[in-house]
């Protein structure tokens, strides 16, 4: 049966996942947003005449970059305050500013990254903040793929008011996106520490209802242990357990205090981790236990964090970081070999998000995330082997192209979705008025 | 007086040294290799109408980092090889492609580099490698600084012959570059364990005679420290130091094994070291105790090592690198701070090379070897701290052009100095041959 197709992507080469061979001189097919074919660039040429193509003779195509752990609107907070000690980089900087925080500032953070990203050749995300309805439009208005969480907790929220409310908000919120292409909603309880077990069990309750991943921090640093110590006499893992939340749509991000009987409890689990390692280095928390969940099965998939704590998100600098640091801290330099990084940076997250097979891959049926680096750079060459360069030499700037859902929103360095100049100007006006919190 | 010059480089904000403010709206002048003014740019306007301007509305004005450690002809191994165990990378891997190695792939590897350090930032370097005279000659013909030193040990050299003749060639290079504006020829002892004391000693002789940085690999790792041990009784540093070879010209490169003692040691002696923390934590060697030695006084810059080992030479990706790891090996936010780290990529290199005033800072006198960032993009907005976004967000790509002794070597992205892509396909031809090598 004849098909047809919108676009065909091609470079001189195409990795369509980590740990597979490159395929020379091969492209991607797309139709609406989604891939129907992976083969040679003459034969796609051959079987769909009428798509438009993006063909680059230096690129490399490849799976977009899904980044698992951030809090995109943070960018407006973006070297505010550095190099302080956590709680008071929190309490005199970060929870003073939030305070304030407006859903425009959020929608215009949100759109900020989502360029950064989108620049750095990220193609989906998953974020946890306030007002993060703000965060889906922002994300559906960029053409961005992502899942949204509003940030949930004991307190009162400045988006949603008493804790009562905050579920009704996700719901809604559920509602008003569920048949949106890009967006999905996410139920997002914030810490142990901030969190009662009843809230906890209940929006377990609600990721069912929903059918959504519960994703949570969890054991970031010893403080947020020796708190659940205290309070409940278990570790945050543990107190999880006990409360019946750990399974296989269950995301914990950080997870850098983990001991080996929890690791092998997550493993049993099915519980997904996110490794954050610059934000874990940057804010002093330690570095996670990557190596021991990798050999003892447990998914493991990477986030930058916020970029207040990071400064930015460039998952190409965030895999150089996490297979660097894995090796220095178990001194042995086998460990996360470059392939398992990239591994953490794409089909490791679709695992973690239920979507094995149709994201983190080109693959026919897949959807059409695609990106395209340039290999043309002299940091870039020569070139034995790519993987070894995605993780250890590229950065995001050396992403030429990206495609989203089927969609164009990059070419050739050029945001094609929104004004670019208008975002990061508005953001400039934001960030005097934060600033002026602090004088 | 009145004073001419040539050239005067401007932007929003003027960075003159790490720990600075940012100056908003000046701008340096700088006639032959020498900069004459920093000044708000209207008034550099009127002192000098006849210099050509280059002016950049978003642009921050900065010195040039100086990568402190490298071998960059090595960009010919770069990714030939990872995520192995180091004696398998070296003994596989390095040393039999070494042995193959010809002047013309030093030079070629040499400019490839050079390309990709003035690409990211970087505008002058400190090289220990085999065939010099070509990492000399590479330097000289893109107009990049160079400090080139002939990797000396007692073992016969593919490029000079008999260890004897190493001297023999240091003094010919040495005099060869008297006079020439970019280039100082150093003297380089391997390490330790490569070369004996005598050697040791009649190269310090050597740096003497020649008023040159003598300069070392030092206790790089455990095994290093553990050899020296068996053959000296004496740590790596406590031998050199019995020998009477650690003073102000002493340039140690590495020390991740540094003892407190030896930091004290150092401190008092003068001996500047060199941190390299991607190429440390890629070969697993380690967590040199840098916040230990900035604490205790120790003047410490900083490199990349070769991008055999890293896997890139962008001085600003190391930076952050050097900042995230103190911290999280620390368990301390507030080790390493921002400023701290911009020094050791320029103030600390100056004083390391005898240079102080001249190399690492915008000022009258200085050398005329200036960056200017691009600080328009999303992944730089907002901007709260200059100094922040340079060491936590910033990366090689954000450099939009390069000053090196008074010359434009790049300017919009632009390479003004050799043909970039003659240099890459060269590369690539190269390392066909190379790869050839391990079938």
């Amino acid at each position: 049966m004849a098909q047809t197709a919108d676009l065909i992507v091609a470079g001189a080469g195409l990795l369509p996942a980590a740990g597979a061979d490159v395929l020379e001189n091969h492209g991607v097919a797309v139709r609406d947003d989604v891939i129907v074919a992976v083969a040679p660039v003459d034969e796609l040429g051959r079987r769909f005449p009428q798509a438009r193509v993006l063909d680059t003779p230096a690129g490399l195509v490849m799976p977009g970059l899904v980044n698992m752990h951030t809090h995109v609107s943070m960018s407006c907070y973006r070297g505010l305050a550095d190099d302080l000690p956590l709680m008071r980089w929190l309490e005199d900087y970060i929870f003073p500013a939030e305070a304030k925080l407006t859903p425009e500032v959020v929608n215009l953070g949100a759109k900020l990254s989502i360029l950064e990203m989108i620049r750095s050749g990220t193609t989906s995300f998953c974020d946890m903040y306030l007002f993060s309805g703000e965060v889906a439009k922002a994300a559906a208005e960029c053409g961005m793929r992502a899942w949204v969480g509003e940030v949930l907790y004991d307190f009162p929220s400045p988006c949603y008011g008493p804790p009562e409310k905050g579920i009704e908000l996700v719901r809604a919120m559920a509602e008003e996106w569920r048949d949106h292409p890009l967006i999905s909603v996410t139920v997002e309880p914030h810490a142990v520490y901030t969190c009662s077990p009843d809230l906890l069990c209940a929006l377990k309750e609600l990721a069912r209802e929903l059918d959504s991943p519960w994703i949570i921090h969890l054991s970031e640093n010893r403080e947020e242990v020796e708190t659940s110590q205290e309070r409940y006499g278990a570790s945050p893992a543990s107190h999880l357990d006990r409360l019946g939340l750990l399974d296989g749509r269950t995301i914990a991000a950080h997870c850098v205090m983990l001991s080996d009987d929890e690791i092998a409890m997550f493993a049993e689990r099915g519980v997904s981790v996110v490794h954050c390692p610059e934000s874990n280095m940057k804010l002093a928390s330690g570095i996670a236990p990557v190596a021991r969940m990798l050999a003892a099965g447990v998914n493991v998939a990477l986030g930058t964090d916020g970029s207040a704590s990071n400064n930015d998100l460039d998952m190409f600098g965030e895999m150089t970081s996490a297979a660097l640091l894995q090796k220095v801290a178990g001194l042995d330099p086998t460990l996360l070999p470059a392939a398992d990084v990239l591994g953490m940076a794409t089909t490791a997250a679709a695992r973690a998000l239920g979507m094995e097979g149709r994201l983190g891959v080109l693959a026919e049926g897949a959807l059409a995330d695609i990106i395209v680096v340039d290999t043309n750079a002299p940091h870039l060459t020569p070139m034995y082997s790519a993987v070894s360069h995605l993780v250890y030499a590229a950065r995001g700037g050396d992403v030429i192209h990206s495609v989203i859902g089927g969609r164009v929103v990059m070419e050739n360095r050029g945001i094609t979705v929104v004004d670019e100049g208008e975002v990061t100007a508005a953001m400039r006006a934001a960030a005097r008025d934060i600033e002026a919190l602090f004088r």
